[in-house]
């Protein structure tokens, strides 16, 4: 570690943090995205990168033809992955380093990894040589920007080499080179992205097969030879390296690399720049137009400056100023970030699971209330008339449903109202259920019937005791052979239907369905009783009930004996009597629990259930077997706010960011600035690895962390016609305020503990609320509401 | 390269060969196989192994989640890549290196990289201290068995650690683990090959998901964490390697490794030996029982013993001694060798191609007949009635067809004929045409009438003009875009078709079918004047007519102008006019011979052509797009031989293999010891490049090469009755001899140029032999033939 700097920390008024080690967390790492490409780089350079076309799709590879599959968890990075290098060979001391820090791992005499909401900057110092790396995106094309400086903080002039090497690795067994073209001044790959099959041609025929490397400034030599420069000597210290100048030779039919040497002499003082250009193209027009648009002098930080204001207006529609700094920063700028990323790129696919788009969609109501309103419209249309929802959703370019999509889940039809409920809340737009919508296959009906037809359905799909078909999956999706018989039931799915028949009979109720409000009021009952009757177990409730009639999920299994969902779905759905909630939250508290978060279940499986299925076969205590799984984590915070146990509730939230406890910090190896899938969990089990994150910022619980951050920390939930103000002072905060813009209207929030009081009071511009709820808002107007936290 | 020793020859009597340099053919390799594996290892260290479960699978992968395909090729080896590697550490002089050469890439003294016929040996010494492995298979398991000796050469006590790192890679998303087991004394890593579809678990449900590396000694420390084990060291210098022990640690949820440590005091002199086993396994019972059966003293040489016992028994059937000694090496043992692996192994597939399967039984008739016979009927079981045969043959345990097995090809009824024509000329067993087969819809036939209606639907698949239709590809799977509209046609399978009928015609007229010999005669006699017609360019024939009709492999043509098929099989079908041949033979003379053989088109395509498809995307001068594809080098050698051009076919053989030709054998980087797929060629396109070998050792040469060497070179044709005697005596060569066992009987065979003669002469046992036919050959006897080449 750096004794000048803390290890980690927020800078830059929390909208950028700073790590100082490239080896206390090696696999640290941020993202960024634009319209076009996500890409996840690491402290140390390696860097994984993809874009649409329509499907993902990479211009980076590693030296091996990899599986097309989805991102891994705690993805693994060796010597030859995919990254984005620059060799610094100081020729005074004949010294070569890297910058950031692979290849060559030279200890370095300050190393500061510092991501930003909108960049990615590192600053790195050896012998006097300062070089500084940014790394923005543009705007609408999968193009990096990489502006590179190298400052010479010596008293005397430098002579240096920069070298920047980019493998863009193993992309075709069919057709893979690379050549540098002179009049771009680009090294440019080209492959033809392998297929067999003649139907596939014309889906690939337009595919961004070139990868470039442009500069601003001519190199003195280049090469396109991975194995040619690497040579004997090794990535860290490349053959080629040795002799001065690059062997300005083409890749022919071998995996390429963009390197190419510039040589530089540095007064004292003195800093040259240099801007380089890396993505993928179709053609070499294509690579002429992105550097007219980028390469000339200033053009480079305009998509990035348009980019900074958009992100600023969009996440200046609510903010937190609480005593907890590092939470501010997360609050306000990096969790809205992270949901921002779902709602804008669909976590990269063109299927996205009906479950996870509705889950976004639900969270992005809080930033962007119309991109819900248009996710919502889009997921009902291709429902069927039946009021079944597909397994996930096709959005533009896509033709047919891909991987977990192609397994049939009975759940989605749940996350409509959750979703719906977000956005009503947010926009109170009640109309919207009056808009007609079609069906898949042919017939329409307005919205308010969809989701009645969704409820229906899956009213309808339970079996003779009213419990929840499961099929091969519910929200866990690899918990495939509990019911593929047609028998077997999901606990936690009967009580997932419960929430959704509650909420919607209080929509109903509310935009005047008054009929279909009484029927799914006596159908909610019914449920609870279902729920009570079947599903409890003496101390919490069972997960479900397998083809073969074997409940699951109970005090008599060896393993996986309680899990997470079905006691939160529980709280969520308030079916547990005052007798059997306090002994269901006593049963996490001790099962559960763990310094990282609540685990999914416990103790995680170590063989196969073949009644249960595939999430048996997952490593103890990763994914959903047994992980802190940090979507349901939520869930768990969401039951625990609902069952008015707060404090509790919060804890879950919190301890989604480790800032201030080093341990930590080292195990989860990722830095607090997006939240993870899951942390390791299976905590007795194997403590070793407990609590290392993913790494994985696909994930749910961003949309859940968002909302209850504004509905039940804030506290500030819409209604149709207003909002109600129910905030929550953690007890180690004296006060917090916030300011949220809703509807237009300017809402400025204090949050105080008063011991003087013995009820909680709402004032608003000085005047007493009643009933906690504000009404006719007006656009424009601010209101200062003044909460007081009794005793 | 070592000043002592020449870098490559071979030693032994030619069952070994020896390289001196690991880096000046990095990556010159060689296999071995057995019942259930093949292992592909480089000089170097680095490894490719496949186990059939019953699909061809791995147990040691590269650091990323791998594509699953074919054999890629010029397979490109990175640090990480999977391999078998030991690090060798001398305690004293505090150095660290490795054999057999990666990770450290440590220059040593000595280098020798022998690959035998049935195992791998590398000798290697620094500082006096001389390490040995020796890797051969188990006989019927897919296990690696490693003998390693470290001899001190000083004059002093010596002492050193032994680490043996043999990674296992990226395995799993689902589960992936490592650990020791005190009790098996094995480093055993463990996965579930991951899947999402319900109905793929019963097929996985057995899959050997257990990688072991077992030790017939303790070690004094172990490892299974792949990244812990190399920290920031990297792996040419790993941190564990820097602490003396090991961590003994589990990976838990990390790309596992398998590393042991042992130390030992050598003295002056002083040998110590180990052995290892490493392969997969389902369970630690069957783990346990290989290690009963190879790991005590002397066991893990008895399935060695018998492989070579069982390989020398299949290869004493036919060997030449010639002036050349180093082809002797190859012809009496390395291309028959070759060719029993693709016999035995079916390259590795379930549903080898029809077309491969076909040609691979027709070598195996040179080796063993009754191999042979079985192909020829589990195929045309295969065949429907119509005549069609499928585009690949089901073998054990496969119930589908895959990849390039599901693209429509047109050419595989072609190759029942070759393969039968083999077979009968080997067993004269012509009994085999009567027997009686069904079809795979049905009804059954004789043999002799699956012939019949393969051909019957190869000519109803022939357009107005008697071309035959290509679909979407004939020999040349990747030519998908001629002929898929239903009119494009294959000027190759047109000719190819005249090659089946001639053959056809003399089999029938042989075995008394008269009527069809006539009919098939017509037919043939019809076909020729058709390719004469309509394929003819003026200096050589056509490849083919588009659906749009375009013709293609013309002069006219600015890319791929003339193609080697059109020219070879028009030879062999003895379709060119005596004017026509002595054109076609300059053509490709000057348009295509390289110094590694003749390229398969040129010049090679360097751009998509739509209406010749998949090929013309291929890199110029790989695979099917003009490199030198020894497969179709073979037929044009075929082909001269049929045209009497004995000397060119010749050499068109002997340029397979480079052993005296320092810049070609370079520039191959490949050991003569197989022959590969192709060398690249693009000649004049790209130099540089060309004679690259593609380091495959799955190809159709093989059989081809072992068919010419025995009908053409020896000249040892089987007819129905006996053998034809027809040797060819290159020009270079003043005389060679043969042994050769031919339906029990034993041919010595001398071949001698004599200026005196101006006819050949043979001689049977001193008696002259009119027609140079033999008949009624005995089994046991021994016939002495002495054949004299007049001028």
């Amino acid at each position: 570690m750096n004794d000048k700097q803390p290890l980690g920390a927020f800078i830059e008024d929390g909208q950028r943090y700073r790590l100082t080690s490239p080896t206390e967390l090696p696999n640290a790492d941020a993202f960024l995205w634009n319209a076009a490409m996500m890409i996840q780089a690491t402290c140390r350079g390696y860097a994984t990168a993809q874009f649409m076309q329509p499907g993902p799709a990479k211009y980076a590879h590693g030296p091996t033809l990899a599986a097309k599959t989805f991102m891994q968890p705690e993805h693994p990075y060796f010597a030859h992955h995919a990254g984005r290098f620059f060799y610094v060979k100081d020729h005074h001391t004949n010294t070569l380093w890297s910058a950031p820090y692979e290849p060559t791992r030279m200890p370095l005499d300050e190393f500061r990894f510092e991501p930003g909401l909108n960049d990615l900057r590192w600053v790195l110092r050896k012998d006097d040589l300062e070089v500084t790396l940014v790394l923005s995106l543009a705007d609408d094309h999968p193009v990096e920007c990489w502006r590179v400086s190298v400052t010479n903080h010596s008293t005397h002039a430098r002579q240096i080499g920069l070298t920047p090497y980019f493998p863009v690795g193993y992309a075709s067994w069919m057709n893979q080179s690379g050549d540098y073209d002179t009049k771009l001044n680009a090294v440019i790959a080209r492959c033809v992205t392998p297929y067999q099959k003649l139907e596939d041609y014309p889906k690939q025929k337009h595919f961004k097969d070139l990868t470039f490397f442009a500069a601003d400034k001519k190199p003195q030599s280049w090469s396109a030879r991975l194995q040619a420069f690497e040579g004997e000597g090794g990535l860290h210290n490349p053959d080629a390296l040795q002799t001065g100048t690059l062997d300005n030779q083409a890749a022919i039919y071998e995996c390429p690399a963009c390197i190419m040497n510039f040589e530089a002499t540095l007064k004292a003082g003195a800093t040259e720049q240099w801007t380089f250009l890396f993505g993928p193209a179709e053609h070499e027009t294509e690579i002429a137009e992105r550097l007219a648009e980028l390469l000339p002098e200033g053009k480079i930080e305009q998509p990035l400056e348009q980019q900074r204001q958009q992100l600023k207006d969009t996440l200046s529609n609510t903010c937190i100023d609480s005593p907890d700094t590092n939470l501010n920063a997360v609050l306000n700028h990096w969790l809205p970030r992270q949901l921002m990323y779902h709602g804008q790129s669909q976590r990269l696919t063109t299927d996205p699971q009906t479950r996870n788009y509705l889950q976004d969609a639900m969270g992005m109501a809080y930033l962007d209330a119309n991109q819900t309103r248009t996710a919502l419209t889009t997921a009902l249309q291709q429902q069927q008339s039946s009021g079944q929802m597909p397994d996930g959703i096709l959005l533009e370019g896509a033709t047919e449903l891909t991987y977990i999509n192609r397994i049939p889940h009975t759940d989605h039809g749940i996350w409509v109202i959750l979703c719906l409920q977000a956005y009503l809340n947010e926009s109170g737009d009640a109309g919207l259920l009056n808009k007609m919508l079609p069906f898949a296959d042919g017939s329409e009906a307005s919205i308010a019937e969809h989701v009645d037809r969704s409820l229906d359905w899956l009213l309808a799909d339970r079996n003779e005791q009213g419990l929840s078909y499961i099929q091969q999956g519910d929200w866990c999706d690899p918990m495939n052979m509990v019911g593929p018989n047609g028998i077997g039931v999901s606990g936690w799915l009967t009580q997932a239907l419960a929430v959704a028949l509650n909420q919607w009979a209080e929509l109903c109720r509310q935009t005047g369905r008054q009929t279909q409000a009484d029927a799914y009021t006596t159908a909610y009952n019914e449920q609870s009783t279902i729920i009570n009757l079947h599903l409890w177990d003496g101390d919490w409730f069972i997960r479900g009930i397998t083809d073969e009639r074997r409940r699951f999920g109970t005090k008599d299994d060896d393993e996986g004996q309680i899990f997470l969902n079905t006691q939160a779905w529980a709280l969520m759905a308030g079916v547990a009597s005052s007798d059997r909630q306090p002994r269901l939250i006593a049963s996490v508290q001790e099962r559960l629990q763990t310094p990282h978060g609540p685990m999914l279940c416990a103790p995680a499986f170590t063989r196969m259930h073949e009644d249960i299925g595939r999430v048996t076969q997952k490593f103890p205590g990763t994914g959903e077997n047994g992980s802190v799984y940090n979507h349901a984590a939520l869930f768990w915070s969401a039951g625990l706010f609902a069952a008015g146990e707060n404090e509790r509730a919060w804890q879950v939230i919190r301890d989604l960011w480790a800032f201030d406890d080093d341990e930590r910090f080292l195990r989860r190896g990722q830095l607090p600035i997006y939240v993870p899938n899951y942390f390791r969990g299976a905590w007795h089990q194997f403590p070793e690895t407990a609590g290392r994150s993913s790494r994985l910022f696909n994930t749910g619980t961003v949309a859940w962390a968002y909302r209850l951050f504004v509905e039940n920390l804030l506290g500030l939930t819409g209604t149709l016609n207003g909002v109600r103000v129910t905030p929550f002072l953690p007890k180690d905060w004296p006060v917090f305020s916030a300011k949220r813009t809703f509807r237009g209207a300017h809402i400025e929030l204090t949050v105080k503990r008063d011991g003087s009081l013995t009820a909680d009071t709402l004032r608003c511009n000085d005047e007493i609320v009643d009933g906690f709820e504000l009404n006719d808002l007006q656009a424009g107007q601010t209101y200062r509401l003044d909460y007081r936290v009794s005793g």
